[in-house]
């Protein structure tokens, strides 16, 4: 019936797309879960999130302030599309299953705290106290838990898994830190050395502790092993000796860690996505299966095989179907068994490349111009290798001119000539090759030409416009001309095929780069919104022409003559959302990062009364962001980098 | 005959040892040959390698200053000892194989230049001329190329086969370097801004190519990046994409390169081992082989096999010599065949652990006493896991008293308390089990705790012994001992059964880290001599006490006010082979080391006169030393951890 067909789709397209909603078979269930699926609300439910993210861009301290009442009625709104698209959900799935599912509590937690919190600040606001819109920190959660955020939540359960091999590791380091730190206290502690700074130094346990933890990241070498080595050359051998057991020995082990159980969970995951695979393919073949008439055997026919394929993917030619259909059935039975069956999940996934070349569409609408002499001539030039050892000997001219100086009218004009040339090429290409076929999804540095040039030629042009029209020259266009003039010189290395080779390793890492990057957008909201709470508005950014008194030491007084104002870091703040981001990659670095931080210890933290909030806690912070995003993620990401290369080679 | 069976047993323990030198077989030879592997030559050798290297500590510049004549004669006679070492072996090896062998055209290469370079240097000293010993620089390059080097060949073997890979990688990493560069020269060149001390900002394309490498290995971070940023946020965008790419994408990728391709090329060598140690037992066997009468076989009666390993090893106990046999001959026939015959060498290298418990020597010394009830109540509270548990509490006990003040009398005599309970349980220990098991090679850790306790009693008796005597309290024993006090703590880790898992990982690393230490001391020396010729006497470090006037600016006016000198920097110096070391150790863990640079390459080099050599080749000299101890040294020691690591998971 034209039901079960539906739910058999719903199955397969379940399969084909990796989706593990255990959703209710009943004929409106089905319906409203296919609405679920619909690309529409997905997007929209994206775009609410993004737009829920970027609120902090207009709230206190914000980038461009907004009154609260306006970013709280946005984001109102977003709850409101959360909740929404959550109901819908529950109506889509049995109500076991909802109530069972932490990512649904989760976000009617978030959804429920959210709301309190919003009436909490409205209400102390109203009475003018000082409040905190705490739950903000919570937002980038959304992300994870929406059901769209499959392979974000599977990356942070392959870190939950991974995390008691780590933790051992990390409290061997530690242990190794502390025994190091104890030694350094009992050799360099008594002997009253100064820092150049005139501090005390190594004189408390605390603060050698922090700094040998500072050192494994190599931020303060060498100027943490030099009052030591000043006074007895023997205690750069015990710099030396931490710095290989603790920088160079533990680092490699946790990357060694992080490596082997992060993919060990992944595989696993990826095992169970196969599993529940194969159980919806089963279940569809379920939906659709008659009994064969001569063997007794469960089979499903062509006839329903054909109508469920147009329904799981109606754009589908019909000789692609058909192709489909050999391969499952070879003998031609005119039915398929279960093993055959559970195949069409995969089959859909693979892409047909039609191998057979096309013939030119000119072809067909100026026979004569086309095959004419000139014309195959010009097919013989652009195909030969000549061609491309031509561009590649313009590309670099072309750099050279870049190179020199753009004031000299020459050059000036030159570009209009490399455009023209570029321009040539890309149309020469199109007049040769079938453009479908220049353009198909696997030939990505077509791509790039043709966006880099066509850009270019908008920019130039649109920059001429500005400047001929005697309008102040913007600098964002002209920017965005000399990047993109810069850029067209990449194209070079398509040329040497062991670059192509190594770049195509790199390309591989691209969907892993993804979800890594939502990754770290998660962890650098929820660091950024603590610290902009903890920090805003203790360090100020004055422009260059500002002529405030205090633009030297970044209006703190605290900071006057300190070497986080001397080396200009005033920028490197907390004040708003761009700035933190900024910072939080900065730490990631990890280089100059006691400095920043440093910094920020000595000023007294909410001075207004928190006095248990001391430095430490700030310290405390910076270690924990450090633990979890150097030692944790990057890891994973370089993981990822050696695991793409570890398969080429 | 005799003869044949000291060729065979040659052979053998050729296989046994990995020896691959094609040695001529005649009785002489072979006899010379057997001297050549004498353990008293190799480690003479080695002695006199050590000499040679150590004489830089004695030549100018140097730490301590020898007249000239002493250090070259002490060389002469180095020179003489590797000449007859190397004269030794071309009468060991047929003629043609050793003008073949490029390790010792390399050796005689050093020898007679290291003699030119001699005489010169003699000649132009005599006529009061500057003269450098440039030979100096070839002296680690014996370490390499002795025979008994090889571990240390195949490693830099490794590095020369992978290199191809490597380079490509670096190819491209270095255009995206020129691209970037690029992009930046065109974007901010212009704007005209000044680095936080006034100088232009990213003005010229060199020096950009110089800091955005510099950025790569994070040193200058966020530094290098805050006149733009501070001129326009969108330029943080310009930095966090390049730091992306170039130092967390290339440098993974370089890390992959590296581990590959090593790794490719080590198992390629070891492989090789395998067939050469396979070939030279056949030879033995085809020495000692004779016809069996009944089946026409070749075979090595167990008469002759007796013999042959008698004189291969000694010291083999006869039950041990008899299991091997059976192992070779599991239905004693009385002779084996090749197949089994060759299996001998590995067999010869597999220790066999006595697993039988041997009783306490004690038991029959005194049996009545040792098995008496309170001796056997001793023996039973030791092996009791609660006595672990007590010692585990009495060394964290000991590590709070340890971080308390010693100067506290109480405090300062607990110390002959904890050592007295530490011997006390080494002497336990050793009433309980039986001495040799206890002191096996594989209780690592009764060594440990026994070294450490023995030293820390010989340690705190002779400084009290000093200070008891009213004698000035040697700064060095006192440094002893607290090390020795801490070092005692680290035996709790033992004590958690994951954590001895992560260490048994990281000793297997172990045998990696010697020719990995070899490796970067052959570097680190060719590197020390280039820099001290280049660099020696620039930079002054004068001592606490001193009242040097150019104290403050290291003894040199060119200094006066740099970060440098601000930053007591003046001991990181070329100055001689020790300081040169530890400054070579500072730009291996790359943080400042742009800073150290710089301050270099301010300085004309060699002024007088050579105005070839600018300061744009002092950069050449440490980014070279970047690519060679970190890009690729570094990266094969890191792919040594993970390897350890992936076999442990
Ligand atoms: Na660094």
């Amino acid at each position: 019936s034209k039901e079960e067909l539906y739910l058999a789709s719903v199955f397969v397209s379940d399969a084909q797309y990796n989706r593990n909603i255990y959703f209710d078979t009943s004929p409106q269930a089905v319906r409203l879960y296919l609405l679920y699926n619909h690309w529409l609300p997905q997007v929209l439910l994206y775009i609410f999130i993004i737009l829920d993210l970027s609120l902090a861009l207009f709230e206190e301290p914000a980038v461009i302030p907004l009154p609260s009442w306006a970013t709280m009625l946005v984001e109102l709104l977003c709850l409101l599309v959360f909740t929404l698209r959550l109901v819908h959900y529950a109506r889509v799935i049995p109500q076991d299953k909802f109530w069972k599912d932490p990512k649904n509590i989760c976000i009617i937690a978030i959804v429920a705290l959210t709301l309190i919190d919003m009436i909490i600040y409205g209400a102390l606001k109203a009475s003018s106290y000082q409040a905190i819109r705490w739950t903000r920190v919570l937002r980038p959660l959304l992300l994870v838990n929406v059901t769209e955020g499959r392979q974000l939540r599977r990356a942070f359960r392959s870190i939950r898994n991974a995390l008691p091999q780590i933790i051992y590791v990390f409290l061997l380091f530690l242990f190794s830190l502390l025994i190091f730190s104890l030694m350094a206290l009992k050799l360099v502690g008594k002997r009253d050395l100064k820092t150049t700074g005139g501090a005390p130094y190594f004189s408390s346990y605390v603060d050698i502790i922090f700094d040998l933890y500072v050192l494994v990241t190599t931020a303060n070498s060498p100027d943490v092993m030099m009052p030591a080595y000043n006074a007895s050359s023997w205690f750069a051998l015990f710099f030396i000796i931490y710095i290989l057991i603790n920088t160079y020995i533990f680092m490699s082990v946790f990357l060694a860690v992080v490596y082997n159980n992060y993919k060990k969970y992944l595989k696993e995951e990826i095992r169970q996505l196969v599993r529940a695979k194969r159980h919806k393919m089963v279940r569809a073949f379920a939906v659709l299966q008659e009994r064969r008439k001569d063997t007794e055997e469960q089979v499903v026919s062509q006839a329903n095989w054909n109508q469920l394929v147009r329904l799981v993917q109606p754009d589908i030619r019909n000789a692609h179907r058909e192709l489909l259909w050999s391969v499952l059935d070879p003998q031609n039975q005119g039915c398929i068994g279960k093993v055959a069956f559970v195949q069409l999940a995969d089959l859909l996934n693979i892409e047909v490349i039609t191998l057979k070349s096309r013939p030119h569409p000119l072809r067909f609408i100026f026979p004569t111009l086309y095959l004419s002499v000139p014309s195959r001539l010009i097919c013989r030039l652009v195909r030969h290798r000549t061609f491309v050892m031509v561009y590649d000997l313009i590309i670099l001219v072309n750099a050279i001119f870049i190179g020199l100086d753009e004031d000299n009218p020459l050059i000036a004009d030159s570009e209009w000539m490399f455009l023209s040339l570029y321009l040539l090429e890309i149309l020469l290409k199109l007049y040769v090759f079938e453009p479908r076929a220049f353009f198909s999804r696997h030939n990505l540095w077509n791509w790039f030409d043709t966006i880099i040039v066509f850009s270019a030629l908008i920019a130039t042009v649109v920059n001429s416009a500005v400047k001929s029209f005697g309008l102040y020259g913007s600098h964002q266009i002209l920017d965005i001309v000399l990047i993109l003039r810069v850029l067209r010189l990449v194209r070079v290395v398509d040329s040497v095929q062991r670059f192509r080779t190594i770049i195509n390793a790199m390309i591989r890492v691209g969907p892993a780069i993804l979800t890594f990057g939502q990754l770290i957008l998660v962890v650098y909201y929820i660091f950024a919104m603590v610290g902009m709470e903890l920090f805003k508005g203790k360090i100020k950014y004055f422009g260059e022409g500002s002529d405030d008194p205090t633009k030297l030491f970044c209006g703190n007084v605290l900071l006057n003559g300190t070497s986080f104002a001397q080396l200009n870091y005033c920028k490197n703040n907390f004040n708003d959302i761009l700035s933190s981001f900024i910072l939080l990659v900065e730490l990631t670095v990890v280089n100059q990062w006691h400095d920043i931080l440093h910094l920020l210890c000595e000023e007294p933290l909410l001075s207004s009364g928190f006095t248990f909030v001391t430095h430490v806690s700030a310290r405390i912070f910076f270690v924990v962001f450090h633990i979890i995003v150097v030692i944790i993620i990057i890891n994973i990401f370089v993981a990822f980098v050696l695991e793409a290369f570890f398969m080429e080679y």
